[in-house]
């Protein structure tokens, strides 16, 4: 189960990559380009009134007894489902919510930080298709989880292995957790995400990360984040606030993410839709704090447009781009760190469509100053599928939007115009020192050939030369090293896990 | 010749475009969001000092007789070829250069501000080689030539016409220029480029231009716009400012557009590359200053990376993202409007790399505030060629960029809140009144159908759709009307001068 689809030339293979350097991996994004603001005050008091109206006037439903005794004790007013909170419980409840946490990962180095200015990237979640190697689309299985987990590790720019990249239909729905939790923690040594399908998934992947990280360490650091999502308009149900209270209470931090369909789900305008989403958020995180004061939380969204031809969800298109600059506005009001999606397409291939989808989907919620930037790599389908092809070529585009973000280090211009000067008119500069160190970046999967050149090589399109790398670094992968004692601790938890579940199916 | 490559169903389609609406065209885009200012004043006055120290202490090369005798007479420095330029000779210069300046299409509903907080998009430029509604490769022709002009016409948000999308290379050079003005006047009725190839080429331009606007009108009003490359590092060629001497003298602008290849013709160093483009477009639009003064001149970049593997350019990487944003600070901060190169791609194929590299040249370029974009539809393969399928879809893209960068307009919320009232907790926004009016912007060759929809539609790749729209767009295309007298006498010019040209063959 832990091979990998391919293996073909494989030991080969395997020499090579340990032979070879190490990758480098990529600290988060410290963001020197951006934010953008496009709301005065005036228009952030326009979106947090109406958020708050919403959340006084509208009232928000908790589908959840336990959720609707502990809002009444708090002070919010009640009524049926419905939980009406006014605007000073919402603000108190919001100020113990920390603006950065550090995301901590079993190898120390691969620690991130999440809020303020620093952006992470992470991989697509929960596709239950996958295009495969073969170019061919089926069912997702675990073994491909598994490679995307691979995927994940051998990424330069990928902060978080994550958890269920795939989701995987061949495992029964309440021992999925045990595997994908295991996976993500041994196939990688990133931080990863937490199962949030019950409570008792909640609470197995918290012990699974007691075991690795020490129960002490967990309760006092971040070591996973969870992702729950609101049904907008307007519901938190008890599944996900379930998931949540075991999060909570252990410290752990989750996006609580509103799903903006605008247009179906909320309404097609983007100051009545991020109103909408913000009242959800809050409510979400609000309540968080009512379980634990101080634990770190992400304000969430997920936001797309609606074809008004067909019903479908739109990706990468301008409003929700527009939208999620409002949304890190307001994120920033509230000082709290906040999560987007991109690099989606609702195309059924890696091509040109989900190349202009995933960039026109990433610039604007780098812009819009995101901290924990979900789906950055592989999403096809309207995010029901996962493909190989484009999981590698977006991984490698987010070491771009790294490099770009990043900024500019200061540089002294001395050498340069001594340099021109030596140069000098008509002349060349590839023979300089600093040429020869050019530290411009370059995509090993961009091909700049000439026609040719291309021709020759077998005039292969992007999504071809996708595949074939993720085969490459499939083959290259080493899985990182995790300590024989926590490791066999880990089997024992799952398989004594299993067989609970297995009997009580 | 007039005739498009393709006309096959052509009787109903031509009805059918008659019958429908008009395309509604987008006027500049009157940016909201950016620009990005990554520098404060000291980086500002570093590279522009940097610039003042290449002008004055290197010194740049006019390869040209009478530009040197005219350098010599506004008092630079002149030592052989090479024109030291102080810094108080040049800003004198520059203080002429208007901030801003209306383009005139033949038609004045298509007229285009080009400054200040105004974009407008231009399509590609010169490429020999031409991608096919039959998916081959192969020269550039006259025939293609016309198409993508018919193309430009059918486009909502692409604002100029241009000239030579594609170069006619079954055209004698001496000749070509007549066909080119004479087809972008007659085929589009949108502002259009100038031919540079020689001093007649760009008499002739003018003289064509003089025939459909008027002689007093041209001398007053911008009608045309030529694009002229400085031979980076430091050299200005006879060829150039013999174009930029007719083009000034009629009052018509140019883009002097400094070709950066960063590590080949200039430093791999986004403060030493701008520096050493900014100093040879300022040497030429104060040149042109010289010519006339007060003549409106754009100030131009063509910005690329080089692969140090192959040598190769690479364009959409992150650093010549990062110099357009200081090449825009640097224009705003000389009051000039500038122009820069987009949606370009090293690819073979409109597929997904061809996505990523269009998208992550043109944001960059959007958030520097770039006021004239030029190569905004079209180019693959570094700019060598120009494809049927890339045009339609990068000229959809541009729709989407438009919205996107004009910002939001100020909604009331109430109907918003009261909308969410109404369809309460759970329920769904499809049936309100502003769902129905929904303006989210769509891209109808996005494909965000089912799985299987897509597949009973024939499983279309991005690039068959723009192929498959080419066709349409060329099908359905209705020559714009000129006056007959005017056309006649364009027909009449252009056969006289063929005759001329001929006989000097």
């Amino acid at each position: 189960m832990a091979r990998p689809i391919v293996r073909s030339g494989g030991r080969e293979a395997r020499i090579k990559a340990r032979t070879a350097a190490a990758p480098v991996y990529l600290p988060a994004v410290n963001r020197q380009v951006g934010p953008i603001n496009l709301l005065g005050p005036d228009g952030v008091q326009k979106i947090h009134r109406g958020a708050m109206r919403i959340l006084w006037d509208i009232g928000i439903v908790f589908r959840d007894a336990r959720a609707l005794s502990h809002w009444k004790q708090a002070g919010a007013r009640v009524d049926g489902e419905r939980v009406h909170i006014p605007e000073e419980l919402i603000m108190e409840l919001m100020s113990s919510v920390p603006p950065r946490y550090t995301f901590h990962a079993r190898n120390p180095a691969r620690s991130v930080q999440v809020g303020d200015n620093f952006s992470i990237f992470a991989n697509c979640y929960g596709s239950p298709f996958v295009y495969g190697l073969d170019g061919v689309r089926r069912r997702s299985e675990l073994a491909d989880t598994k490679n995307f987990l691979r995927l994940a590790q051998m990424s330069q720019a990928m902060h978080i292995s994550g958890i269920l990249p795939a989701e995987p239909q061949d495992v029964p729905v309440p021992q999925r957790h045990l595997d994908l939790v295991s996976s993500a923690l041994k196939l990688a040594d990133k931080p990863i995400m937490g199962s949030v399908i019950s409570e008792a998934a909640a609470q197995d992947t918290i012990d699974m990360l007691r075991i690795v990280f020490g129960e002490e360490f967990v309760d006092r650091n971040v070591v996973v984040t969870a992702l729950l999502n609101c049904n907008t308009p307007l519901v938190w149900d008890e599944t996900m606030l379930d998931a949540l209270r075991i999060y909570a209470a252990a410290n752990q931090p989750a996006l609580l993410t509103p799903f903006l369909l605008a247009g179906a789900s909320g309404p097609a305008s983007p100051f009545g839709g991020v109103a909408l989403l913000v009242a959800e958020a809050l409510a979400g995180m609000a309540y968080a704090q009512i379980v634990r004061r101080g634990c770190p939380m992400v304000m969430g969204v997920a936001l797309m447009g609606v074809s008004m031809k067909t019903g479908a969800p739109m990706l990468g298109t301008a409003e929700p781009g527009l939208m999620n600059l409002l949304v890190g506005q307001m994120a920033r009001h509230y000082n709290v760190p906040w999560r987007s999606c991109t690099m989606w397409t609702g195309s059924k291939m890696a091509d040109i469509q989900a190349g202009y989808d995933s960039a026109n989907s990433m610039w604007p919620v780098m812009l819009g100053g995101c901290n924990f930037i979900m789906h950055s790599a592989g999403f096809v389908e309207g995010a029901l599928g996962v493909s190989y092809s484009k999981w590698v070529q977006d991984s490698y585009q987010l070491e771009g939007y790294h490099r770009f973000f990043s900024g500019l280090a200061d540089e002294a211009l001395e050498p340069f115009l001594s340099d021109i000067q030596s140069v000098g008119p008509g002349g060349h500069f590839l023979g300089t020192d600093h040429t020869r160190e050019n530290p411009f970046s370059m995509n090993p999967l961009q091909n700049n050939d000439s026609y040719e050149k291309w021709l020759d090589d077998g005039a292969k399109s992007g999504e071809q030369v996708g595949v074939e790398e993720a085969k490459r670094q499939l083959d290259a992968y080493i899985e990182p090293s995790l300590d024989e004692d926590l490791s066999d601790a880990l089997d024992e938890f799952v398989a004594a896990k299993r067989r609970v579940y297995a009997a009580a199916a």
